[in-house]
């Protein structure tokens, strides 16, 4: 059976969840709890190298990166098509990923880290957060956690900001002419801008006034949320701890 | 038939001839010369809203982002595959081809824009420098034009330089464990690898002595060049713009 290693806050593993339930797919998931930093235990780095979730593991073949995942499934379970079948309907939904992986992800991210990891670095003792730093593999990530530590600065948070709203215009404008993102399939670009900005933006950025802005992209989310899959992959989600409602913007 | 839109020195560009050829596709192509700006014409953003190149035309459908129209191509036309076939291949091919576009290609291009668009946009008088940035669609590429013109940052410069130590050592150790980037086979990880770093990387950073560091890149990037396809991709460049020989590293 296919094992997942996820976090349920977590954005990326949040995609995976989404994509695996929708296909209706059997799965084991196993929490790596990234509060308690156990993404960089040595038994999981033996899964994953660079101590991220979430990993696919498919009898003993290890895939990682959710929009890599995500094809994977499409690749090997096509039943439940969530990547149009026809070539120029792939690519399009192809572009999107990339534009929301490489465009948007990483800026709602850094309000995230600024909210969440800030409070979870900030409190971690000197000498222990050295250590954990050398646990982490991957040069940037050590240099997100210390950003995290220290704040990340207004200039880098504004141009964030900004890059959102170039993002949410960018969709608002598509769902004026597409029922869902990509074309009108519903597909993994949909899953990965819901799971990654869509589905908390107007919780996390009260100030863009998103439902005045982008009504469709509103009514898109309304949509998304009411998806039987996505509400499944959405339950399993703790936001009890006080960081991950600062990054949700739930009240409890 | 196949249009191209195609600039040769761009290496996004290059990608894609690479993959036409080694596919034995015919296909026409269409010089953009991004020297004399042409990809800012309004004929030109009727094909790429954003201006920029490459874009392949088939039959009408419009398909852009090289690491998408590649992509296409294998879905369209597989039967010279640069894909693997098996899911977890291909898994491994899009891992890589995201690395690639996400953590090496835009390290290399901030250097070769330092000296390749610096010298050009800097040759703009001002006034008609605003005039060509009014005529840039992505808020993303008339901030790099400006910072082009204005010369990036040494801070900036280093960390890119840092990244491409990382790639660079990141592809040696996995050339010691496999023939190619993504595994066994020659994918569309290579050509990505080779178009926008590996080709060059040794004559762009001389001081980064890569035939000693990385001799199994070196070993591979020969075998690259040796490739038919590859060494007739290349052959249409024009490398005798002053600008060009600067990117390239080439001295004539």
């Amino acid at each position: 059976m296919i094992k997942l290693y996820t976090f349920p806050p977590s954005t990326n593993s949040r995609k995976v969840r989404i994509a695996l339930l929708e296909k209706g797919l059997e799965f084991q998931r196993i929490n790596v709890d990234l509060s308690k930093r156990e993404q960089k235990n040595p038994e999981y780095l033996k899964i994953h190298p660079f101590g991220q979730v979430p990993a696919l593991d498919d009898e003993g073949f290890i895939i990682y990166d959710s929009t890599v995942i995500n094809e994977y499934l499409e690749d090997v379970f096509p039943d439940v098509p969530l990547r149009p079948r026809n070539p120029v309907g792939a690519a399009r939904m192809r572009y999107w990923n990339k534009f929301i992986d490489e465009h948007v992800m990483n800026h709602v991210s850094m309000h995230g880290w600024h909210r969440m990891i800030g409070i979870i670095a900030r409190n971690i003792e000197n000498g222990e957060f050295e250590k954990l730093m050398e646990r982490i593999p991957l040069p940037d990530q050590r240099k997100k956690w210390k950003t995290a530590r220290s704040g990340f600065s207004e200039a880098d948070l504004t141009n964030a900001t900004e890059k959102i709203l170039y993002a949410v215009d960018k969709v608002e404008a598509q769902l004026a002419k597409t029922a869902w993102i990509a074309g009108d399939d519903y597909t993994l670009a949909d899953i990965n801008f819901y799971s990654h900005c869509g589905m908390m933006v107007e919780r996390m950025f009260p100030e863009l006034e998103i439902a005045k802005r982008c009504p469709r992209l509103v009514a898109w989310r309304e949509k998304m949320t009411a998806r039987p899959a996505v509400a499944r992959a959405l339950r399993g989600e703790d936001r009890t701890a006080p960081g991950l409602r600062t990054w949700t913007g739930h009240a409890r």
